[in-house]
């Protein structure tokens, strides 16, 4: 029997890891306990006993999430739910790491193992910390690092989600000129790439991307295509921010060669899917 | 007012910092909390309010420490007394790190912010975590450096402590051939240098050591001399470890120009204070 505690379940990501892992043949128990508070990530292991955890729980608030010392209490709480999982007998934890744990220079592409991890901010550190520890727990355990997502449910001021509600709400949508290569994921497919991390043996770091990368530029008018109202699209309205790296790209030979997972569906698909699923959610 | 919470105030270390403490004007609290049962960090910083923090409880214990998963319980531990001591208003707090934090070629000399940092152990992982957390977490930090650490209270089974107890017992004492290179440090000495970091200004890491490296071989030598049994030496009798560096040194140009600290008596007056408490213990 296989049970999973997954933390993070009702968040951006964590949502989408319900169903595949059901599909997995899991037993899925969704974590209901604040776990910064003292006692409870020891508490919910004791109660729920989970053969494996998928810890999706974070602040990754916009605005807030690059700085906030909560972060630091994430590290905390993550180590000790870790402690109590592998104390308890558990066989195999999934993480979620991030890009922002890679030195970004100006044109990066990020493979792991070889580029150098100088994270720049309070939340790359803070992941990067952790996954140090969680390297050295004496359990099968694997890091997932999200690059760039975007999907139903994102948070409206994030880049995808403020152009397509503007969009199929007939409105402008003003973005930056869009220069910056990134890699994007749907939200569903990076939580499907996340439970078939859970659902094999690699161990150690994993970029969960796409291996599709594509201009900022590109995301915007695609998006303006699947909604049929590219004439509302102000590319370029906005200044560019110069801070910005101009590339930043995964390799996914890991993810491809030893997770055995591919995203589905191509870019354009998901952002069709993005502009439906914002359509239905504004009438 | 300064209030300093001491942790680890028991130890062969902590133990030493008490009276500098009081000499510099701190009202000093020892810690007497377990600070690893959940909450426990939180309650003891709401009841004691510190000014300062000096916080150097840890798994030292030889034999276990550089192995003992019980470290990342610290490093969460730690993370949690800092975050509660920095919302509490905290002013200033200084952290226990190592040399084992430095990537260790055959041939090291440790220098702050130019040494690349790739710990080998889990002990030294779990301690340069918290470093890179503790630089983030908005408050006057630092993080001092320990070395290799001789004198009173020294557990047994360590090299300094055994070669002494067993001079001053009048046994032979057996050691390896003792040709690699080491910075010594007296335990009260490191104390000091602890209280002379917690009382300055800066920031970041800094290496606590003499200064004055030695081949291992010296420092037995020199126990013998101070013994006057130097006839019971058995150098040699045990083999090298050959994954041993050969030298492994501290640059103290932050401790000596920035901390404006350095050891007050020689490694051979040291040496002599040690086998005076031998045998004053042995007694």
């Amino acid at each position: 029997m296989k049970r999973v505690l997954v933390t993070g379940s009702g968040g951006f990501i964590g949502r989408g890891t319900l169903a595949p892992l059901a599909e997995r043949g899991y037993e899925v128990v969704r974590n209901t306990a604040n776990l910064l508070a003292p006692g409870e990530a020891e508490r919910v292991i004791e109660e729920v006993r989970p053969t494996h955890l998928l810890h999706l729980a974070w602040n990754a608030k916009p605005g807030e999430f690059w700085t906030t010392p909560e972060n630091l209490d994430w590290v905390a709480a993550s180590l000790r739910l870790l402690r109590a999982f592998t104390t308890a007998g558990g066989e195999r934890a999934v993480f979620a790491g991030t890009c922002a744990e890679y030195a970004w220079e100006n044109e990066t592409h990020c493979v792991e193992g070889v580029t150098p991890l100088v994270p720049a901010t309070l939340y790359g550190t803070a992941k990067h910390a952790l996954h140090t520890l969680v390297e050295r727990a004496g359990v099968s355990a694997a890091w997932g690092r999200v690059f760039f997502v975007f999907g139903p449910h994102e948070h409206p001021a994030r880049l995808a989600s403020s152009v397509a509600s503007a969009l199929v709400r007939g409105e402008p949508a003003e973005t930056g000129p869009g220069t910056q290569i990134r890699d994007f994921l749907y939200s569903e497919d990076l939580a499907a790439a996340f439970v078939a991390l859970l659902d094999c043996d690699a161990v150690g770091a994993v970029n969960l991307a796409s291996g599709d990368p594509r201009p900022i530029r590109e995301l915007v008018e695609l998006l303006g295509e699947a909604s049929g109202r590219p004439e509302l699209l102000r590319i370029g309205a906005r200044p560019a921010n110069p801070a910005e790296p101009a590339v930043l790209t995964a390799a996914v030979d890991r993810l491809r060669d030893e997770v055995g997972w591919a995203p589905p569906r191509t870019l354009e698909q998901r952002l069709a899917d993005t502009v439906a699923w914002w359509r239905q959610a504004t009438v």
